[in-house]
């Protein structure tokens, strides 16, 4: 597997765009297209929040429905949720817009927004955002860079990855983008994720692919332990890299896997480190639980501890807050049992182990939270399952970020 | 039912005092001790923290094997807990010394910390702090007020209430203090409470009143969502009221049971109030829900989260982010059944329904918003079940307060 440069056109065949529309702010980018030349097998999840979003149900039906796709629409202003008809309606006229401008059919395009709950979006400037999309759609990676920045809400960066795999032969490549800062807390992720590939594959292996992944990618990470209404993953597979059509699990297929997981993987920590506010990705990695499922439980209630988020903020190894998060996750353990580790790039230091502290240096310890990307190790001496976690950490700009969001 | 002032020591019989013991603190109360002249029956609610503090451990044994309870020992400056053996040994210890002193069994001790976690009680200053509470304590107003101030951490106000009921003539009187500003996400709550009471009533009816009460109380309040460690709450009961003992669950139960929710959801709303950093009490109450339990779940999962919480902060009428947290509650519901309100104590205001914002003011809403008690009201039109939680906004000072906690 190569990482290369690039994002949502990085495989064959796939067009980007990113124009303003001023659907709710002026001077910014907020409208993106992706654009395949040849229809795509598309795999979606959604997110799991019961108050959905027009476009989530709009997307849910196409990619249950629909024999391909070929085009997804973004907006980045207004969420879309919480408008009744009138926010479905919308979705409607969005592909039927994209569908002419583009020759393909309406059930062929996909669309997403994030932004504010509640409001309705202004359809004049949203069709004519359209528009300008489809007239500016090309192919380049700049194309793709536009695309990302332009769903783009509270991020500070963009985001986006690509890699290249060789199937029988053939160059396969996998690029995707994604947004998300705040109500981040996917299961699935105001998290919106967006990856193209040239493999060939069949449409319901592209899809067990993407749901055994986001179990330990986009739904291992939390900003703040709030669900959107808007998550959205989708994966677009045009099958122009020419590889034999994979279509059962064979060592083609794992390939795939390996090459999405790092997307997605790449993905998931760039979203978490770029948290609202945060000025450090917060990555716990629990090893040695019973269970996978315990694992992940485990690590996910550290990153949600607004307790430990605020002592990664302060750089103080206040462990017992760790401890503690790790208590009331609700998985059963004897915390005599239990070793916790603080460690960064450079260097990992055990903390507490028999039920006590170690007579560690509290100089030392706050160094390691005052890095940029923080890991709490936890060994939970139990099993051979292991499960890793990211967030960030808790400072005033989250607060002020949400505090003032629609001013 | 009256309310009275006072505290722990508005019941006949009981003594209490808050001293300085400098155990990580210099110049304020940290210790403190309730104590009745005659035996009670005790009743005990602890942390589902699987992470239990050597206190709380203790307390378990006591409450569930000693037949009767006679004091109660406080310290507010290191919780005691992931402290191994050696912070059992200092309930033992704390426990033996006030025994000695009391003229009572050790097993008759009850012991209590909050703080820090990770650090060791010095065991010399607390028993220090034992001697001086045993020489203090008395059973005036004064006293109770100063053992509820001894018991702060960083709560900005202390909490206490009382209670008189008439049960055959006789005057029964229920009163309580509590602590509690961070760590706070009881079930149990680092939550400290204490009732005392001087009416006659059994071991088992004390427990299954303290225990039902406890989950439409206590169990319904969060400032950050982190279960501490180190939840107490525990009910003495003397008998010195002279009431004809309650063994059965009869009517003057039923009237016990009112006094003890009334003092158990004033300590509770108090806590919530005074959450680390608050500006405002944030209550959501849910009616017409399916069942009780779905009642809880939705009005928790809205007050404990940190968008919601920052929105009342901020005084933004952004209700889609309440909605979004009724969505991911694990709850199902039709987004277009519910009726979504903000009030507080002057006004009412419909903020959605059908599906859509309706035409309110913003300029209203955020005025509501600003009150120093808000309250979100949620009618999913259901059913017939209704549940209300506690909690408060999410300011610069919560993250402050703990990114510099242990400095």
């Amino acid at each position: 597997m190569n990482i290369i440069e690039g994002g949502v056109t990085a495989a064959q065949g796939f067009e980007a765009a990113g124009v303003e529309a001023a659907i709710k702010y002026q001077n910014r980018k907020d409208m993106a297209m992706v654009y395949s030349r040849v229809p795509c097998k598309a795999a979606g999840v959604f997110t799991s929040n019961v108050v959905k979003a027009a476009p989530v149900r709009w997307d849910q039906e196409v990619v249950a429905h629909s024999a391909y796709v070929q085009a997804v629409v973004v907006n980045s202003g207004i969420a879309n949720a919480a408008t009744g008809r009138q926010g479905y309606d919308c979705c409607r006229q969005t592909a039927d817009k994209a569908a002419q401008l583009l020759g393909i059919s309406p059930d062929a395009v996909l669309v997403a927004s994030t932004g504010v709950i509640g409001n309705q979006i202004p359809i004049d400037r949203l069709l004519a955002g359209v528009e300008k999309l489809a007239e500016s759609k090309v192919d380049t990676r700049e194309a793709g860079t536009m695309a990302a920045e332009a769903i783009m809400t509270t991020d500070t960066i963009s985001k986006q990855v690509a890699v290249q795999i060789e199937l029988d032969g053939k160059t396969v490549t996998v690029g995707g983008m994604c947004k998300g800062s705040g109500m981040i807390h996917p299961n699935m992720c105001t998290m919106l994720g967006f990856v193209t590939t040239d493999i060939a594959i069949s449409k319901e292996l592209l899809q067990e692919a993407l749901s055994e992944d986001v179990v330990d990618t986009f739904n291992m990470i939390s900003v703040d332990g709030d669900t959107s209404t808007n998550d959205t993953l989708v994966v677009l597979a045009n099958g122009m890299a020419g590889n034999p059509e994979i279509t059962s699990k064979n060592g083609d297929y794992e390939k795939f896997k390996e090459a999405l997981h790092y997307i997605n993987t790449t993905l998931a920590k760039l979203m978490a480190g770029d948290g609202e506010g945060a000025t450090a990705l917060f990555e716990t990695k629990v090893i040695h639980a019973a269970s996978k499922e315990d694992a992940r439980i485990l690590s996910r209630s550290v990153i949600r501890s607004n307790l430990c988020k605020a002592a990664i903020y302060g750089h103080d190894a206040n462990f017992g807050r760790f401890l503690c998060a790790l208590g009331y996750s609700g998985v059963q353990f004897d915390p005599e049992q239990v070793e916790l580790y603080f460690e960064n790039a450079e260097k990992r230091m055990l903390i507490y182990k028999d039920g006590v502290a170690t007579d560690y240096s509290e100089e030392e310890a706050s160094k390691i939270l005052a890095s940029p990307e923080v890991r709490v190790l936890v060994d939970m001496h139990m099993g051979e399952a292991e499960a890793t976690a990211w967030g960030c950490d808790l400072s005033y700009d989250y607060v002020k970020i949400n505090a003032d969001y629609r001013s």
